[in-house]
This record gives structure tokens, sequence and C-alpha cells, in this order.
């Protein structure tokens, strides 16, 4: 890899980081517990590529307006590719998320089981600006129902929640839920025709509080093409400050409220109110704690295809985190590919990296640089007690212990012990003349700086402890 | 999700593939195992971006010569973009191999331990055509020791590559060697002046035979700027292949003839010589068992960046198969982002396609679609049932019993049988009206077909054993 050129910045491009070992082994950590509560539940792995068709992410809908990422083949550092303009639908992008590929793998492969319960983690990519902890490429982690329209399908996405947050040792959370049928329900109710724009502002009520949303509902248009402007009236704005002020102590009062509120003449609020009740008698049955879990009226989700149940995840000692598993019922899930398809799916997704920031505020996560438990000293200029170094961690290995031996440039013990240091590798083996000579090695525990000579079985012992 | 518009074929790009449960978890299960490998000795995981600065890719080389993929924002369907001619070295493009980001990694963080021991897995991308068993968007699953110059880390190259072999369960292989400091002074040896060219050529033998090797090394220039012709006159192609010709059955042998074949003078040859005798030296003091290893010396490996040791990995039992692991020293991999820094390296990387394509071969890989260990029936129209099956469940997941509840939309017992039958579940408990009134449930084993009433601690006593 010598060259002549000129060098180049280490840098990458905007919105994007490394993970380095310290952050790379707590993801992993964090992942492995939540890949082993899907399972548990039945939920089984597929991969999915990044590389998409552009037209499946658009759902060849000319109004779609996300910012994604077009992908395009060229042949070395001078080729200037064709211009986008000639691209089409069959071409490469980058998803943007991970249900739609899951909605084009079950409309392709029809052979999958019903229900289709999967988990899928991976990295998706968003065009927008770069902002702080906002990025371009991120990691998705969801799992997701297909093919059931069973209120048990909610009910266990609840319970899938639940036992996410405990495996990773999250103590304080509410897992707050609504259903879109009574968002629709109050829809109806004020007389609102574009609903999933009320649910959108709505939404917001956590960051721009509740004078911000009324504010925001009674929006007048700018102009004719300003299709977000609602223009609601202070009638219907007090209706709705009315409903989402809803929210009583325990989650059987705030239906008691809610069907007051509707009364008996709302038929979507009906079916939703009692989609909500029978969720919160499960929970209850189930032995979940009241304490992780609430009926929230202002949960909508911002997404346009949630159709059902909306859930979202909030760790209590850290506020203003934003939801950390977020989820819900999306029917329809496969009607862009097959017409009048009307496949149901239930899910949720835990954003990784969300997650991450918060069980790192939290202290639930590990803090180590290095995998390793044991440092084998080598000694220098002598293949032979080299190959002694060699062999005495790989039987260490085969103990089941994680063990490297030193491989810098630093012939001194103290240079190797200090490497050891900074890696936080809890027990460094001596191994040079001294010990080949008497068959033993010496043993130093880091933390207390004790030293023992120790014969090899000695060692995996006192390390297994 | 509902919309108007055509629907949208559910397919894929050229080149890239799903990963559907089965292949999945086959997946999965070769990672666990080999990350456990890679951990085992001291390797650490970082994740890197798949968006890359494009002249960190090219290595702001105008005659980079790759075909990969840039990426470009666009703002919804409509959006064309820029013309790629107006993007620069700082805009995006796919990663290509995982060693450009190591490389990157390391020159950036300048407080990273030496050596730094890392693995990493993900996805790259290639821009090439799509072929058979060869696509755009894989995996790669790679392990490197780097600012390390010491023979051992090479030794514990294939030392990793050893147990990773046999982690996996692979019985018969051979983990091929040479240092290109052999071929360097090879070349010397012939009087060649392109060496690399020379590599590349010699790296096709088991693809094209000696006769083509030798073909190709003699070819004449087409023209002027031919510069891959090597041109070499009968006498140099018989050197060259007297040299690939010393294959002695045990690799004391090889390297004993390897010295007459060069004499004394050859410095370069001498230094990669000594280097093999201490691999194949150390290599048995760790009591690698010589049928798994073999100096080769056809091996070169088509990369350019490798200046010592290289390795392949064949599967005896499935010939033409490719190697399945590979990696080689490279030094000065830092080269391009820091002018004169000479930062040493040596690692593998297992191509996780080719893998599972030879392990699937060899009947080394699971061929489960499901992951539940139990389905628990749901009783039709009774929420007190449901409540009793959800509560079964998730008892036997308290009890690290994977389960799973009937969430299908069918109601008849037989009905949900055969969903436990099609997913290859083994047990199945029924929960009905005579089973709660009795307080036992029904125990189905779905091999034998036996079924038995059973308490539910016997049911979790019976999975258990």
């Amino acid at each position: 890899m010598e060259n002549q050129l000129p060098t180049v910045k280490p840098d990458l491009p905007s919105g994007v980081r490394d993970l380095l070992p310290a952050d790379a082994i707590a993801l992993q950590s964090v992942v492995v517990r939540i890949a082993r509560v899907y399972e548990s539940f039945g939920f089984v792995p597929i991969e999915t590529p990044c590389l998409q068709r552009f037209g499946v992410l658009t759902g060849g809908d000319p109004k779609f307006n996300k910012s994604i990422f077009r992908a395009q083949v060229v042949r070395g550092a001078e080729d200037k590719g064709v211009a986008l303009s000639e691209l089409g639908d069959d071409d490469t992008a980058l998803r943007f998320d991970l249900t739609v590929s899951l909605a084009r793998v079950v409309a392709a492969y029809t052979d999958l089981p019903r229900p289709f319960k999967r988990y899928e983690i991976g990295r998706v990519f968003r065009g927008e600006q770069a902002q702080a902890n906002r990025y371009r490429e991120f990691t998705q982690f969801d799992f997701d129902t297909i093919g059931s329209n069973s209120i048990l399908a909610d009910v266990e996405c609840l319970q899938v929640m639940y036992a996410v947050m405990s495996a990773l040792g999250i103590e304080n959370f509410v897992m707050r839920f609504n259903t879109r049928k009574v968002l629709n329900g109050l829809a109806e109710f004020v007389g609102c025709k574009n609903a999933k724009e009320m649910f959108r502002i709505i939404d917001k009520l956590d960051r721009v509080g509740l004078k911000g949303v009324l504010t925001e509902l009674q929006r007048q248009p700018v102009n004719k093409w300003d299709e977000g402007a609602l223009a609601m009236t202070d009638e219907q704005a007090a209706k709705i400050a009315a409903f989402i002020g809803i929210r009583s102590a325990s989650s059987a009062d705030t239906l008691g409220e809610l069907r007051s509120f509707f009364g008996e003449e709302n038929e979507t609020a009906s079916t939703g109110i009692a989609e909500l009740e029978a969720m919160v008698k499960n929970l209850k049955a189930l032995g979940i704690p009241e304490r992780c879990w609430a009926v929230d009226l202002s949960v909508a989700r911002g997404l346009d295809y949630y159709t059902g149940p909306v859930f979202e995840t909030y760790l209590t000692d850290v506020p203003g985190l934003g939801s950390v598993l977020s989820g819900g019922r999306f029917d329809g899930l496969t009607s862009r590919f097959i017409a009048g398809s009307n496949i149901a799916g239930v899910g949720g997704s835990v954003g990784i990296d969300r997650m991450i920031t918060g069980m790192r505020q939290l202290g639930l996560l590990p803090e180590a640089k290095s995998v390793t438990t044991l440092l084998v000293t080598v000694f220098p200029d002598s293949a032979e007690l080299a190959e002694r170094s060699m062999q005495f961690a790989q039987t260490a290995r085969s103990k089941g212990i994680k063990a490297e031996i030193y491989l810098g440039q630093d012939t001194t013990l103290r240079g190797q012990l200090a490497y050891a240091r900074k890696q936080d590798v809890p027990y460094v083996v001596v191994v040079g003349p001294d010990e080949a000579a008497s068959g033993k090695v010496q043993l130093k525990v880091m933390a207390s700086r004790i030293q023992t000579a120790l014969t090899e079985q000695e060692v995996f012992d006192t390390i297994s402890q």
C-alpha cells in the first residue's frame, strides 16, 4: 500500500460514526440480550440487504418525500456515472427502515408461515441533515408478528417490550400505549378530516407542550396548497385539550373517563376503548407490574401506517431522551405490493442508539475496553520462551479463559504490564527464564498488584474462581 | 399504508439477497461461534459505518479502479440529485471491505492500544456484475492485529484460523501458507520487474492450472500500455514451474528444497524461508495437527497490500469452493492517511457466504426454520382461556423455554398443530376448557405424536430433559 500520493484525511462523512471497542462491546451486550428475548417468544431472524430497489422504497408514490440515499455504481475514481435523472425505480437505493423490507419479504415469499414472527437487526440510512444524536446511518432492531389480527399479538408486543427492558436491567420505565382507533374516534368527534396530520401534531405533545399542540392545530393555511394547516376552531381545540387531559392515576379510571368523554355514539372510539380494555386486562393477568405501563391518550406515533394500538417506552430516570422502544399495529402492510392484500402486522423497534445513550446515563453498560481476562507476557529474544507463552495462552483458552499473549514491540516486563493496565486486563502471567526453570509462572493480579508463583493448574483455578 | 397507486414488484436489485429464517439462523450460529473464538484470543469488536468518504475509499488515487457504489441523498421520489461529476472526495460511497475502515480507525484514533486487536463483522458492497455465488452486498468477518511485527502474530493468525474451523465442527481442512518474501525472492531470482502482476498470475494456479499460469506469464504485450504482459522467457517460466513444483509431503522437506532452489545468495528469499521455518516450528510446538496445515508455495493472494505471510483455508471435502478463510500480513496499512507511517498489521477474514455454502454441503448447519421449543394453543372465543395460554407460555419462558402462543387465525386444534408441524416445533401444549377444569394440560410430543395430561411443572420437566 505504499504510494507517493498526497495523504487523505482519515475522517468520516457527516452523520455517521465509529463505535470503538468500549462502545461496540456495550452494543453487543445489549444486542445479545434483546435477541435472546425476541427468540424466547418465538421470533426468528431474517436478514435483508441494505440495497433495495428505489421503487420498492418509494412504493412507486410520486409524493414520497423522505430523504434517502440513492446508490450508483462507478468504476474507479474517475468514473462520473450517469445522471441520477437517468436512474429509475429498478436502480438501487439504501433502505431507510426494516419495515419496508419486511413487507417485501412477506409479499415475495408466499410459503412463509402465518403468523410469521420475525426479528431483524440492521443498518438503515436516512438522508436528513445530521444533528446531535441523529445519525444518517444507524441500527434498528425490530420484531414483528405478521398475519395475526388477535389482540393477543398486541398484548404480546407489550410483553416483549417489558421483557426487553427487564433483560437490560432497566428498572424504572413506563410503556405508554394508546390505539389509533380511539384517535380516529377523536377525529370524527371533533370533525377533523385530516386525521393523520392531527395525530402527527398530537404526537409532538412531549416536545412542544399542550399550548404548542393547540396552536398548531388552529394554524390557518398559508396558501391553498397548505394541506397541513388544520385551522381548527376554538371549540374543536378545546375538545382535543379535554381529550389529552384525560390522565387518571389508574388505567381503569382513564378508560372510564374516556367512555364518558365519547358517550355511546362513537363506534370507532368504542372499538378502540374495548381494545384498550382487553389489553389492560391481559397485562394484569400476566402480572406485568402496573408501574411499568399506562394508557396514555397523547401517544399517537408520527408514522402514517399505524392502524391500531401504538406503544412507546420511556426511561423514567432519563427525561428528555424520548421513546427507546416503540411500535404498534399496522394493517395492510403489503398493499403496495399486492393490490387489496390486507395482511395484519404488529411489532416494535428498539432505538438501539438511544437505548445505549440512556443505559450509559444509568450506569447500566459495561465499560470494558477489552474482553481479555489473562495476558501472557513474552520474554524477548527467546523463541523457546515465546513458544511457552503461546502454549500457556492456548491451554488457558482451552479452559475457557480469554487469553492473549503480548504481541507488541515493548520487550520490557514493565511495558507489557502497562499494556495490560491500559486495557484493564485483570490478570497477567509472566513467563521468563526463571519460571521456565522452576516449572511455575508468576501470576499477577492487576487490581491488588499481588504476584504469586503458581503452577499452570493453580493459575487457572485462581482465575476461574 | 392503503393507497390507490399501481402495485410495485416485491423484488430485489440484482446481486443481493434475503436470508429467510432457516438461512439467518444458520448464519447466526456460525457468527456466534466465530466471534467467540476471536474474543478468546483478545480481539475486541468495533463497528464502522457502511457510508464512507469517497476519497478515503480510493485513497485519493486517480488510478483506483474498483467498481464501487457512490451514495447520494435525494429528497423524495422526484428529486434527480446533482450530477455525479459534481460530487467529490468528501461525498459518500459504500465501503467495499473492512480493511480500509480499519486503517482509517487506526489513523484517526491515536489513543488506541498497540497492539490493537480488533474484529469486525459487517456488510460490504461491490459494484461488480452479479454472478452465481458472487454478491454485490455481502458479509465480511475480519480479525486483525495492528502494530505487531512479531512472527508470533502471524502464528496466532493460523491459530485463530484453526480454532475457527474447529469451532465450526469442520474436520477436514488445510490451511495453506506462504510468504510474500519468498515470492519477492522468486521475482528477483527470475528477474521479473512487475512482482505484483506475477503474484496475481501465480495466484490463479488452482483455477487455470500450471499451463495456464505459464502461458499468462509468457504473454507478450498487445501494445505499449499493456503493463500486465510479463513476456517471460522459456527459461524464466521454467524456473517458476520448478518453484511451484516444490511440494513435499512434509513442510520440513519443502523448506529444505526451497533452500536448495534459491541457494545462499538470495537474501529476500532467505528471510522468507526463515519466517516460514519459524511458523512451522511454532505450529508444531502448539500441537496444531500437521494434516491441517501446509507450506504451499503457490499461495500468493491476489491483493496488492500483503507484504509477509499469506494464508488460505480449503475444505478438503468441498473441492472447487475456494478459500473460506484467508489473510496475511500487510505493513504500511495507514500510509494513505499518514505519510511515512509504517504500521504493521496481520489478520484474516472469513468469507461468511462461502463458509456457509461449504458447511451446508457438509451437513454441518442447523436446518431449523424456527427457534421455538413449545407452542401453546389458544382456545377460540374465550378471553379467559386465552389468558391461561398466555400465562402458561410466560411461565415456560421464565424457565428458559422458548415458547410461543398460537397467534394465527385458525381456531381449530388441528390447524394450530399443523402450524407447529410446519415450523418443526417439537412440543405443543393444549390449553382448553377440559384442561382448565382438570388443572392439567395436554402435552403433545410432535415427533412421537404421543399426548399426555400433565401438570405445568411436569410439562417443564419433560421439555427440559
